[in-house]
């Protein structure tokens, strides 16, 4: 078998779903358990797919992390997960999701930082989502409006011409001195990074690219949220970014640059560090700043 | 004028409702601009102020805190400070609360803690609450379930035995053998406040207490959400203490005590001793673990 596959483009979503009879968005929820079973959940043991179609016709998965050792907040929901996985590979615009569990209040909120969300339409797939049983989410598509009414949004704070996440970012950053050392193209990955963090509300954007053993290099980029807790760190999105291109145990990242403004008021520094340093002990992390 | 009011005993808050010719619940919106001037947000300048009445009769605030230089995550919202304030001031019930914007997610995902959280009701008192406006919500109370329908809480992952926030914990955590240094009644405090942790999902009890330069001790537990990112870290509840104590800057704050279990799986050390630093660079900081 091929290694665990979480974009399936366009022509294949819709063969496979075309031999079913069914449209890829009928096709979805039947796609959720294989995105559960790619969950890395030590802590929990609960594992939480969730399976996205974007606009371009192509079909994304996400999947909770979470890292032993640390504090909940460090871990990453399967909806989080998605939106960086959509992120990363440039989708412009996220429409329908079924996932394996009714999303928490902290995931609803996150989804706030695309444009348009509350028109994403969500189908919850357990048959028992939530004290509030009713079958509105269970087997149709519903949208995310319901499930978040009277929402706190980017609206709330932000101008409307300001690019939202899965929108085009360039942050404009670059380094005063270029640094000589270090791997020159794992430092130019996560400035490229930082240029498409979303961080239109601190105004510090942040990225990150990490090293395998093999010489392969993941990135992701720091995506604020309206409501500040969900944001999503960069060091997990990079992670998203190491999972999704088929990176195995955390360990075999070797190395990671951490690329943010100097003096910044909301800083990945430590947190960065202290996450790289529980899931990789040996990771030889830097971190460049820039203005 | 006295120090900041956290807490208004009823018989106050009756007798100050009364004058107006309202009831407790009815001035609690009235409360609000007072409670947001109470907010230390040094990152947003976005104060929020969420007033609460228990089932005591009490009135309790709660405001957003924001800790610059590190990332997100590590700021409390009002609603997590009001719970917090409630848990430590040991009020069975939270029944009405009136808050400032529109709850975000994370937030209403953290309410669900509380036993029949779905029933609590909120009235958002900014005029402008969300892009579904509709005046269901501005000038009058609503149940929290009209907030986040087809929840994900609770009642998911527990047996219905199993204390939730406000409701008396006691996880019979010791000491192996009882450390003789440092100031004994901190760290008696700490596992006092580690006894009072609400870890259900983790089994991952936690509690710091911290000493102000005057030999003031505060202390909060570690609240844990069933979706995890929401939680309530135990240095965060502490700083709620410390805050509705009548604490000033956090510079003041001379040593802290961290319990926690032994090779926690979910463990708060690093992030704690993160934060204390942060906020107070010559904190004297200690980890005790129990069993
Ligand atoms: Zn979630
Ligand atoms: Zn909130």
């Amino acid at each position: 078998m091929d290694r665990p596959r979480f974009v399936i483009e366009a022509s294949e979503a819709e063969s496979a779903a075309k031999q079913k009879g069914l449209t890829v968005v009928q096709h979805l929820p039947s796609l959720v358990e294989s995105a559960k079973d790619l969950a890395r959940v030590p802590i929990s043991k609960f594992p939480v797919g969730a399976v996205g179609y974007g606009s371009s016709g192509r079909v994304f998965f996400g999947v909770n992390l979470e890292f032993p050792g640390l504090p909940l907040h460090y871990s990453v929901h399967a909806e989080q997960f998605l939106v960086t996985n959509l992120s990363i590979q440039s989708e412009p615009r996220l429409e329908y999701v079924a996932v394996s569990a009714a999303p928490c209040g902290h995931c609803r909120q996150f989804f706030q930082e695309i444009r348009r969300a509350q028109d994403i339409k969500i189908l919850i797939t357990s048959a028992e989502a939530g004290d509030d049983r009713d079958d509105t989410l269970c087997g149709q598509f519903s949208p995310l409006r319901h499930l978040l009414p009277h929402r706190f949004g980017p609206e709330d704070l932000l101008d409307e011409d300001v690019p939202l996440v899965l929108e085009k970012h360039n942050n404009g950053l670059s380094f005063s001195n270029k640094p000589e050392t270090f791997s020159d193209d794992l430092i130019n990955h996560a400035l490229e990074a930082a240029n498409r963090s979303h961080a239109p509300y601190s105004l510090c954007p942040s990225g990150v690219a990490i090293l395998d053993g093999e010489g392969k290099i993941y990135k992701g980029w720091y995506m604020e949220s309206a409501a500040y807790n969900p944001s999503m760190g960069p060091v997990q999105a990079a992670l998203v970014d190491y999972i999704v291109g088929g990176g195995g145990g955390y360990e075999e990242i070797v190395a990671a640059v951490l690329v943010e403004k100097e003096g910044a008021l909301v800083k990945q520094e430590q947190a960065a560090r202290l996450l790289l340093q529980t899931i990789s002990p040996k990771v030889e992390f830097r971190v460049l700043h820039c203005k």
